[in-house]
């Protein structure tokens, strides 16, 4: 055995404990009893713990040096991409001292209790101490970490592997009007009748049409499934056991449906993942973004687009008669309908972007202390009345929705934005290669575009970088204007603008 | 922190590792998709091996022979109990080779694809080259682990602690014809009419009954769940996360019911253990004799018992209303009918133990070459038919049912007898404690019984070995008169001898 190859053995191992962790996480999430808590994070931090030893140990560096010396630079090899990724991760747990990484963990596992409660009253302040401190570390971990330009890279670096802030901006900065533009016109224009989708809906039914969908699409059964848990997710043991959560509602037929077919799509990309990287630490989505515009293609690209519901309706309808009485166009209409409502998580295509753009803007500014943290509140009511045109009614609509910096999740946002965009120029790019692809959507038939996913993205697991991958699909870079034009040709059209 | 404290720090992480292997277990068990085996596998592995390296580490022994010379010998002390069964756990850990382990472990994992084949086709001659090769593994486990008269005496105390070959031989021999003599009387009497129990029972209702049940005996649902198995068990993660599983038939109502109430025994005994040992060595039951005679006494002495049905009964009809037209009578005699049958796992009180004493006989008889594996099935049928009056129309019905072997699990088949006869003399001595438990027990009460238990069985976990435990409850040893006694009484008014 060569040292390349002792590496990846002993990454193996470590990919190991690191899925037994995702399984404990995945039990916990989806059947834990209540009284199994305590036990369960004993569990996981001691296996977490493990994993990490085990990764950062000097045994681990040496290996990836000796290795590093030992592989020839072939572009396009494997093994060049496999040190590549385990350098970049290497070194960011290894920058990251362990009292540093404890501290983290407490304050964490404290901040979300807080932040639970506070959210609940809609009382900021009390939430207020706890996101001072969640910054703090936020700020020590991006110098542990290391930047270039913008302490925000480091955070946004993790998630977003060569993505800057500076990018960001500029990316955010190109759509932000145009969206803001769109909505303001779409306001002018007559509501939409949702009423279709907000019936009465037996739980059972939704599951199992849901799933045919899931499965038509392209998810395997016999490589996963899907549960029932208070947050959606997916996860992944393997590239052959990958998990998606559901959240039913009874009364309205969005949030299950939309939401199987966005973690569908996001588990189709690590299932596709090809079968010789599994275990090792390419067998993963390349990054959040790429990760996103999985999902969100298969969810709104295919999922709310007029072709699918040619097939689909009928379907729908023979589960739940209680439809029959409405038409293709006003079904259509139904789930595309726009608002300018408070919730990230409830937003539509069209305003999703101004949520995310909204949250980059802050938390950067909150970490270089431009924004400071009691003028919060106030800084993103103004900001959501600029771009969205209402004002949150208290904050728990507002600033304190989100679960995620109170998880100690910071530069994370962008990447739901940046997976929007990426959306749209995959789905054109696999169109281009296939003008088929719509008209097969059109007869309930997937597998084309699948099929390009998976040759073109997800077969790849971390192999290339999201830039990469982009640059080989669309020969340029990550690009807000076809997401744009996207947006702009399909509400139009809905909205008779 | 002494050198004790030092010690069970250590074991508790070494638990945490071990727990998470269940979990993982449980999820394979219960949820797992079928692609999901080979990286499970490795998981587990990766896993097991970790807590088994830390386990037998030089460092464990170095602090366990110093916590040894720190602890003072206090009969009934925690730490020294503690002590007690770290040693006989190390030891065990040690004895065995590494490379013996992983031979262990290779060999059970091909030989239950070869036993299941084996069994469907109900050929014999094709899993009997891999009993003999398991046969000569378990002999040179044994010799490894050591032991004082018979070989069978080292596999056997891995489950129940402290028994021997020659104990349990002399217990069986002295109920064996008795029970033989019972069955023959019942053969000869009417049979009675089972059909009650036998018609169609939704699956949905069987299991909300149940658990109703299980849950007014004591099962804890805050600390608990229920699942889907195909074949029933029951597992913990803790004291606080104890979890069980049924198989349901739809057209039988006693696999799942019964079930349910047998592997709820099991998990109120795990439940119960006192909150202080959790994630400690003494955190489970003290030996499988034990944990039997819990799943067995709220099985049979409780749930088939006539006082039970009494409560029980109008709730059934509840549930399933095509019971209306069944006595209180004929149910109670369809839920005891006694069976010459083949399968033990299907077998009635009357008949159970005698599969049991048949399987030790010619397991120790295989062990130390007195019986040649060839002459396996010829050996079982002749031996069945002078204890049961009946001979298996073929191996799959007869010496190839049980998974067992194929396991490696050779020396544990007597616990489960030993459990029968400890069932009923720890429910005559809770009965004589508190002779007003049978009265409860028909109008549903079932706390008397279940506290007396957590205080003089549950609570303990490993704290006590069997022998002292039944020692503490009847002042005397095991025996198997009471549990003869109770079923000569049972049967004789059942079947009206």
């Amino acid at each position: 055995m060569n040292k390349y190859e002792a590496l990846v053995e002993r990454l193996r191992e470590i990919n190991n404990i690191n899925n037994a962790v995702s399984v404990l996480s995945w039990d916990q999430q989806t059947s834990m009893p209540p009284g199994g808590a305590p036990a369960r994070a004993r569990q996981m931090g001691t296996l977490a713990r493990i994993g990490h030893e085990l990764f950062t140990d000097e045994a681990t560096g040496r290996l990836l040096n000796e290795a590093e010396n030992e592989v020839d630079d072939v572009y396009e090899s494997d093994a060049v991409s496999m040190l590549r990724v385990v350098r970049k991760d290497y070194s960011e747990a290894t920058r990251l001292p362990a009292a540093f990484v404890a501290e983290f963990t407490q304050l964490t596992a404290l901040a979300h209790e807080v932040w639970a409660k506070a959210r609940a009253a809609s009382d900021f302040a009390a939430f207020a101490p706890t996101l001072e401190k969640l910054l703090e570390l936020a700020h020590r971990g991006a110098e542990y970490l290391g930047y270039e330009e913008h302490p925000y890279d480091a955070l946004l670096g993790r998630y977003e592997p060569g993505m800057t802030t500076r990018r960001v901006g500029e990316i955010f900065d190109a759509h932000r009007p145009v969206l803001t533009s769109l909505i303001n016109r779409i306001s002018a224009a007559p509501q939409v009748d949702d009423s279709a989708v907000r019936r009465r809906f037996e739980v059972a039914q939704q599951r199992e049409f849901g799933l045919m969908v899931i499965q038509k699409m392209g998810f395997d059964m016999q490589r996963g499934l899907q549960a029932i848990s208070v947050h959606p997710f997916c996860t992944s043991f393997s590239v052959n056991d990958v998990r998606i959560t559901t959240r039913f509602e009874d009364d309205f037929l969005n949030p299950a449906l939309f939401g199987m077919i966005h973690e569908a799509g996001h588990a189709m990309y690590e299932q596709g993942v090809a079968q010789h990287l599994d275990g090792t630490p390419l067998a993963n989505g390349t990054s959040l973004g790429v990760h996103e515009s999985q999902s969100r293609m298969w969810e709104n690209i295919v999922g709310r687009s007029r072709g699918f519901w040619s097939w689909a309706l009928p379907h729908l309808k023979t589960a739940f008669p209680q439809l029959s009485d409405v038409s293709d166009e006003a079904f259509y209409r139904a789930i595309n309908k726009v608002e300018r409502s408070f919730i990230r998580v409830e937003a539509d295509e069209a305003t999703y972007n101004l949520h995310i753009i909204l949250r980059f803007e802050i938390e950067k500014d909150l970490l270089t202390g431009a924004l400071a943290v009691k003028d919060l509140p106030r800084a993103w009511n103004e900001r959501f009345e600029t771009y969205l045109g209402v004002v949150p009614p208290n904050d728990a609509l507002g600033c304190l929705q989100d679960v995620h910096w109170s998880a100690g999740l910071m530069g994370y946002f962008p990447t739901y934005a940046l997976g929007n965009l990426l959306s749209v120029q995959y789905y054109d790019a696999a169109v281009t290669a296939h003008p088929d692809i719509p008209a097969q959507i059109a007869r309930g038939e997937f597998g084309t575009l699948r099929q390009w996913l998976g040759q073109n993205i997800h077969q790849h697991g971390r192999k290339f970088t999201a830039e990469e991958l982009t640059r080989r699909i669309t020969g340029g870079s990550i690009d807000p204007a076809p997401y744009v034009r996207y947006l702009e040709a399909k509400f139009t059209d809905v909205y008779g603008l």
